[in-house]
């Protein structure tokens, strides 16, 4: 089966030096740059008509290209739009359109362009997201260091379990479901964050963040070790979690959709930057472990090696 | 039913300023500006695996977009595609990805980002293209004023001629359905035209010239008189047209997926110009009417007034 990651290794064989991070980086004269990412909605695959409603697939399409503008410390500025809509989702496309409009406006972007066109019987669309940055300020994904702290911002899960209560029609969960239908991207956090010269890389959590860190540990030549008791959910996640019948831990390391990002820092400076990121957003970065020279992703508990098999995240691998 | 015009209409009460050209401009410091472009292309409305082979879809998928780069007087630098790829066309995916590059190598444009995911049933594809312009030499669509000329370059009606002949699996016509099958954008005459102080405005003709230039009509406020005998087809053009059973200028008028240009020129500049044009680029420009005070389009032949009913191209009407 075609899959995503070798079909962008084949891809870099061409275009060596573009391809990899959450959004590429467009040359400029001058101080600034500016970073463009473009993302693909498609009915069945990453969305149901049937269960989210067009003012949260509005909000979901903005923000998952807004998150990859984050993750690379900019601020987001465009947005272009290209829909395909089948003939009867007219009325959800319509509305759809209404509400992405007042996304951008929300979020202080300006769509700028796109293409309307029929389609057979899916609705498919694409969302391209330019943001600016300094380019002192850019953060990447392939920079980090064997001793950084592995850290990220964002709920871990919660988007995935409003999936399943969706996929198992269940009522309640509402906040999980809430976060798996209106993602926001840290949008903030995440042109902060790049300010901040501790940071040594970053991306968003898309897919999960056992394969997004899998990803950071290719891209840097580093090796993570997570330390499991770290991630501690709140009493409330862990019974949903109970109720639904599935592992905790397995839903915080492998649930896709959160878009919170996950960053690196060098171990001398997180003390005090947790400490300004808390002062400034209010909430707790969570630091989960830390780089190893080596590769691919270990895991412990209380010191001990533990041998977790976690089933990554993939679109190619869904439905 | 949801009209591509109409949704654009929309989205212009909350982004006045900003849609409506082929490609959309990124404000940039200094002399040069980044413009950026976004289409759409799904299977059953854009094309048919059936017929069009993965080498040529990827020609196009990418021309469709420098074409609207190239009708800014922009250079094409930078390419992203998005693909929704379903499991029975993972060889034709695969193959088309190979292509899309190498298409991409072929036209200097570097591929520089993107998303691959699956799809439930059909393949469906967006590309963004951004290119660079002096923003001395943007052209618009906006910008015409009556008395201008209208020209054209590249063919019209060619590329209708070569999908007619697919539909009704009629043999031979392999320069028509080359012309649909493999479009090449107009990307060093873009650039050239953009150059030119005489040219007034500029877009492409992706959905043929009666659409498009009722488009650049309603965006200059001005009335387009269209002179049929100006209209002037090949023998070849003609006797292909009389075999299908088709109006010649019926399918020059409307017909979509040329990928030439449309474009206004002050009138005393015009001889100049395009003697200019063919000293440069070999082949003649179509100089196929004049703007007047008003709105819409008429048209005349050998001075009379025709009243001629035309069916314009909408992706939405199509199938």
């Amino acid at each position: 089966m075609l899959n995503e990651n070798e079909v962008i290794e084949n891809l870099k064989l061409s275009f060596p030096d573009y391809i990899g991070d959450d959004a590429a980086v467009i040359p400029q004269q001058g101080e600034m740059n500016y970073v463009i990412s473009k993302d693909v909605l498609t009915e069945d695959i990453h969305f149901r008509p049937s269960y989210v409603d067009p003012a949260s697939l509005a909000q979901k399409a903005l923000h998952v290209n807004l998150s990859d503008i984050a993750a690379m410390g900019a601020k987001p500025q465009f947005v272009l739009l290209g829909i395909s809509i089948p003939n009867l989702h007219e009325k959800y496309a319509s509305d759809f359109l209404s509400h992405f409009s007042k996304a951008c406006l929300d979020a202080s972007v300006v769509l700028i362009g796109g293409d309307t066109t029929k389609s057979p019987d899916k609705f498919f669309m694409s969302v391209t997201a330019i943001g600016t940055v300094k380019k002192k300020y850019i953060k990447y994904r392939s920079t980090a260091k064997p001793g950084d702290l592995i850290c990220t911002i964002g709920n871990l899960g919660d988007a995935h379990l409003g999936l399943l209560a969706f996929e198992k029609s269940l009522s309640n969960f509402e906040k999980y479901k809430n976060s798996y239908l209106r993602p926001s991207a840290k949008i903030n956090e995440g042109q902060w964050l790049g300010e901040q010269s501790a940071i040594t890389s970053m991306m968003d959590i898309s897919d999960g963040l056992y394969i997004d860190l899998k990803r950071l540990c290719l891209a840097s030549t580093v090796q993570s070790n997570i330390v499991l008791e770290n991630l501690t959910p709140t009493e409330e996640f862990k019974a949903a979690c109970g109720s639904i019948g599935v592992d905790f831990r397995e839903v915080m390391l492998t649930g896709g959709e959160d878009y919170g990002l996950l960053f690196t820092v060098k171990p001398e400076s997180y003390a005090m930057l947790a400490d300004k990121f808390n002062q400034k957003f209010g909430y707790e970065i969570r630091q989960v472990g830390k780089l190893l020279n080596g590769t691919g992703i270990s895991f412990t508990e209380k010191g001990n090696e533990i041998n977790l098999k976690l089933k990554a995240f993939s679109h190619f691998g869904e439905l």
